[in-house]
């Protein structure tokens, strides 16, 4: 083996450390279209010589390359962005070489100042621009060979007599590396691309049930529309079983009308591809798939792999279920819980040809919606079926329709979930719900926007879910559902309210019980829409700002600004091409006025120091002009719980 | 595409960020021969089965694997440990599986306690049973046949009936995977052995000019091991260069018996494989060796890839030489700094067959020295010749040398140093220099010991080099001496110093030059050895606590301890097997008494909160008996700079 120094695993320069990727780097980071793609990767070489960079980048499977620019940004870290304009799998590669003009340049220009002899300096500058000229357009060329000419006219250290030999011009024509060979290339990283609605979206979730079916849902969706929302997501609407019903409140018992839970799917009326009788039709839904297109909205299902005792699946595909040694099909149970309502899914039957079979048939569950017009499926309890799984489907299905998005309903151990939208999901629950405090969200949101998942993972905030009522807004009134609304809406670009929440529905199960009391999962509710305290202007408005607001569209783009009192949070976003910024301050404390100074990083809101700027309170409409990074504020929850300011930079007075 | 399931690059289970492992995956991580080498990683699965984890390694090359268990340590991380017995190349795997028995096991008890029916539970873990004693030896299926019977035998809840078939034989036989195809396995690791010396040693080094050559040192070596150092490092003993050669103070106008630098190396007299005249023969050299052996030692050389103007490579190899327009070679430059003494090597030049010759050529420099009893190379600034080069040379080397070791001498940037590491030297210098504040070696260390680094990067401290005086010994006094040796060997398990440092020499170039005055760089010194107030004494306690302490031969096993004063420093280190334990206490200020009360974590000592433990000092020989975790301490710098406390566990009254 001795001798052989062909097999290095490196090139002439050191690429590290290239972002986006995953935890593994086996499966695609994650971008939309339009999005500035921050591309970063440690570049280094031995010695002093001056390095430059780029990323090369295009759909997979197209031949040419795009190129854009790295820059160092400090401790051998190099950034850029590229602007990918298509749907699916892209690829990109960082590329390093020595630039040597500029390292000649460098030396030169200190020795000169150093009054040191650059007699030889000057020769090879000329060589160097002699090189280029033969490798350039013919126009060009003598741009260099006139540039050389004047490096070798003198022999003093004259600067002012060489320097126009360097400038921009002559400095564009010697960019780039003077041969492929002498280029480092990183290995090919996955970047998978989605459409914008991946990254940014207003959610709601209803029960049509308790809009009166799918056809009272259609009337309602003008409504939920008008609130601003992009997204309207239903619990299942398949059938639902018999055996073991659950009745209200989740007892064992049920009323005979008692309506059941959605998530025990299947009856003899059918299973996953099939709608509830009492919800209306087929036909029913696609109407109101229909009608949600002519509103610009869009609907999302659910996706609960699980099915009731009377699911057809039981009695057709038995080998698809874990089996007890009486021959029974095993109900879910977590030990000494029992859910006999329920049949988890053996997704890792013995049999290949079984398992095969069925990850099948539940991609075909997804292709039958698909062909309905639905794109987006929001996915229950995905970490109680494999990673494998997921990995699997999720390709399969995006390979065909890349534009469909599948929302992880996780909530479970933060590896688990990492891992979740590593495979592929699109958008993650989160933690969102159990966090409250300024350090808690602060620390939360900057692992979200810059910790090694952001580069894959996107939150979804839910102030609430049909399964979630936590924090103030238990028992809490008006001021607090307005501020967890607020923070969801503004700290991270997609959100979702559970139905009944601009009614201020605040009445948990028990003290210990994170449900609601007569939960809507087992019963059918009747709301007064038009009751006046609702909170939809509310809603209207800071969904109006989101759409006004591309700053607001973005994960990555949150900084945090002190203020003195724990109380009041202060972060502002930054849109991609940074002429839009908002700065929101917010009141965490919904029972109390709270006041502080703020210590605003003028920088990051592009704000000259010394300037005044004006700010545009969006939800007020109030404008102030401020000078200074400090700011005095004060805010009452009962009259706004934040101010969520259009930052207009320097006032032009 | 579609329905293509096999490609799935996720097994049944996740395992993730499996460690030891270097930042690209692309080279070994590190251990030594009898190290306990910590192996974790990410282990989990969809839903609440319970999982069993344990690493597989063998030398590589070699077929049999060996097995170690990995257990929880929460939050989804794994661990374990294996200790390798020899040099060289070791893989290893991480696997997981489906813990069916200890599923079955927790279901069963839950269900149990619960006061449920456990009918069909005993009939499934019957056949669990039946199932491993078909794949048993014959003389243990007995056991587990009655401990299926048993669990047969009744059809009530009594669990003290179906205990015995339950305990600790029958888990025993039950561990391990039910069919090697359900277990996931990670992609192998690569992991280096070294021999102990790549992480554990006390290195001296010396200017063998000053001590009358080869010879000189050869009895000055009696000393030196005397003090209980492992290595003696020398500076280049090669023939030193007359061109440009520089004079005291690093002056340009030699006198015409100064020696010159070490580091011009070559001359009429030869090159890399060459003695400098001055020094002796390459007889004295080897006897020099042999005399290093004899007593315990061994000689680490420098390994300095650059010519003086007068190495016989410049006129026999000029083609591995930059070349400026004018025909001549290229001298160092870092404009406007000049260096004419010193031609650097172009390691990369335009013919791939010159770049050959040269790497080989730098390979047979090693492999002279080699031949003749050298086993240590100080690598004189790597970072400024290609990592490709070091990875190269340093696998191709210890493939046939698997007991070389390599020290990085660079300086430098952060991921510059680490990237050394990872491409393969098996220590480096540090920034130990440039760290005297208590928070600054808490955080410098804790990043050296359980960051990314660590399982690849190994630390040597030196408190002193000939080109670095700094912090506190620049005109210290002997407690500042005291001081930075002390830390230097107990913070890590290797440590060095360089000649002179017992005598105190404290007098800086000038305020703002790190170098020494007069330094021995240019100059032959004279020095008292034999001076009463020599700090050799000290020096010999310390290494005699380092060789009778495991705990300081590791570098991952510190933990530090609060303190009230920032003046005093806490922190212990325990040995792999646990047996040892040492505590020290530190005053980190040589001009002043400090005290503090101490915040000990009595369970990282091993000793049982409540009960009186003994500490033996081993700088003073004084005892004490400790009761609780908040002792309270005074050091006094001139009597010692620290307690270094043996801990001797629960004192039995």
């Amino acid at each position: 083996m001795r001798g052989g120094q062909t097999d290095a695993v490196l090139g002439r320069i050191v690429i590290d450390e290239v972002r986006p990727r995953t935890l593994t780097g086996a499966f695609p980071a994650k971008a939309v279209v339009g999005e500035h793609v921050r591309v970063s990767a440690d570049i280094f070489r031995d010695g002093h010589d001056l390095l430059a960079a780029r990323v090369c980048w295009r759909p997979a499977g197209t031949k040419p390359w795009s190129e854009e620019p790295l820059a160092t940004t400090g401790e051998d870290r190099w950034e850029g962005t590229f602007e990918p304009s298509t749907l699916g799998h892209h690829e990109f590669v960082v590329e390093a070489w020595t630039d040597t003009y500029a390292t000649w340049h460098h030396k030169i220009a200190t020795k000169v100042g150093a009054g040191q002899s650059v007699e030889l300096e000057r020769e090879e500058g000329a060589r160097l621009l002699e090189s280029r000229a033969r490798k350039v357009a013919k126009e060009d060329r003598g741009i260099l060979t006139a540039a050389a000419k004047s490096l070798r006219a003198d022999t003093g250290t004259d600067w002012d007599r060489m320097r126009p030999a360097l400038e921009a011009e002559v400095a564009a024509l010697m960019a780039g590396p003077a041969k492929p060979a002498a280029v480092t290339r990183s290995k090919p990283q996955k970047l998978w691309v989605d459409r914008e609605r991946a990254l940014v979206g207003a959610w709601y979730e209803l029960f049509p049930r308790s809009e009166g079916g799918l056809a009272g849902t259609r009337t309602r969706l003008t409504a939920i529309a008008g609130m601003g929302f992009d997204v309207l997501y239903l619990p299942p609407v398949h059938p639902i079983g018999r055996t073991y019903r659950k009745g209200r409140n989740n007892t064992l018992d049920p009323a005979p009308d008692d309506p059941g839970s959605p998530w025990a799917i299947g009856s003899a009326d059918g299973g996953h591809t099939a709608i509830e009788p009492s919800l209306g039709t087929l036909t029913d839904f696609e109407a109101l798939v229909q009608r949600a297109h002519e509103l610009g909205m869009e609907i999302a299902l659910d996706y609960a792999l699980q099915c009731s005792p009377d699911h057809p699946w039981v009695t057709e595909h038995p080998e698809w279920f874990h089996h007890r040694p009486d021959g029974s099909i095993a109900y879910a149970e977590n030990p000494p819980k029992k859910y006999q309502d329920i049949y988890p899914i053996d997704f890792w039957p013995a049999a290949e040809a079984d398992r095969v079979a069925l990850w099948d048939a539940c991609r075909d569950i997804l292709e039958f919606w698909i062909a309905r017009g639905i794109r987006i499926f929001r996915v229950d309890n995905p970490h109680t079926k494999p990673m494998a799984f997921w990995a699997w489907l999720i390709a399969d299905t995006q390979e065909v329709h890349p534009d469909v998005l599948f929302l992880a309903e996780a909530f479970t151990r933060p590896k688990v979930m990492a891992k979740l939208a590593e495979v592929g999901f699109s958008q993650s629950y989160t933690y969102f719900t159990w966090r409250n405090e300024r350090w808690e969200l602060e620390e939360y949101l900057t692992e979200l926007s810059v910790g090694p998942t952001a580069d894959y993972m996107r939150p979804n905030f839910w102030p609430n879910t049909p399964d979630i009522l936590s924090g103030p807004l238990r028992g809490g009134g008006p001021a607090a559902f307005r501020l967890r609304l607020l923070l969801a809406a503004t700290l991270v670009p997609s959100y979702g309210i559970y139905s009944g929440y601009e009614l201020g529905e605040n009445e948990p199960a028990s003290e210990s019980n994170e449900e609601y009391l007569y939960s809507e999962k087992y019963e059918v509710k009747k709301r007064e829409w038009d009751d006046p305290r609702s909170l939809a202007p509310f809603i209207t408005t800071v969904n109006d700002i989101r759409r006004r607001h591309p700053a607001l569209h973005r994960l990555r783009n949150i900084s945090f600004h002190r203020s003195e009192n724990d109380n009041i949070m202060a972060f502002s976003k930054r849109s991609d091409d940074g002429s839009d910024v908002v700065l929101c301050v917010v009141n965490l404390d919904p029972g109390s006025t709270q006041e502080s100074t703020l210590h605003l990083d003028l920088e990051v809101l592009g704000v000259a120091a010394g300037e005044p700027f004006e700010v545009h309170d969006e939800l007020t409409g109030d404008a102030f002009t401020w000078q200074g990074a400090h700011p005095y504020v004060r805010l009452d929850p009962w009259v706004a719980p934040a101010h969520v300011l259009g930052v207009r930079g320097r006032v032009t007075a």
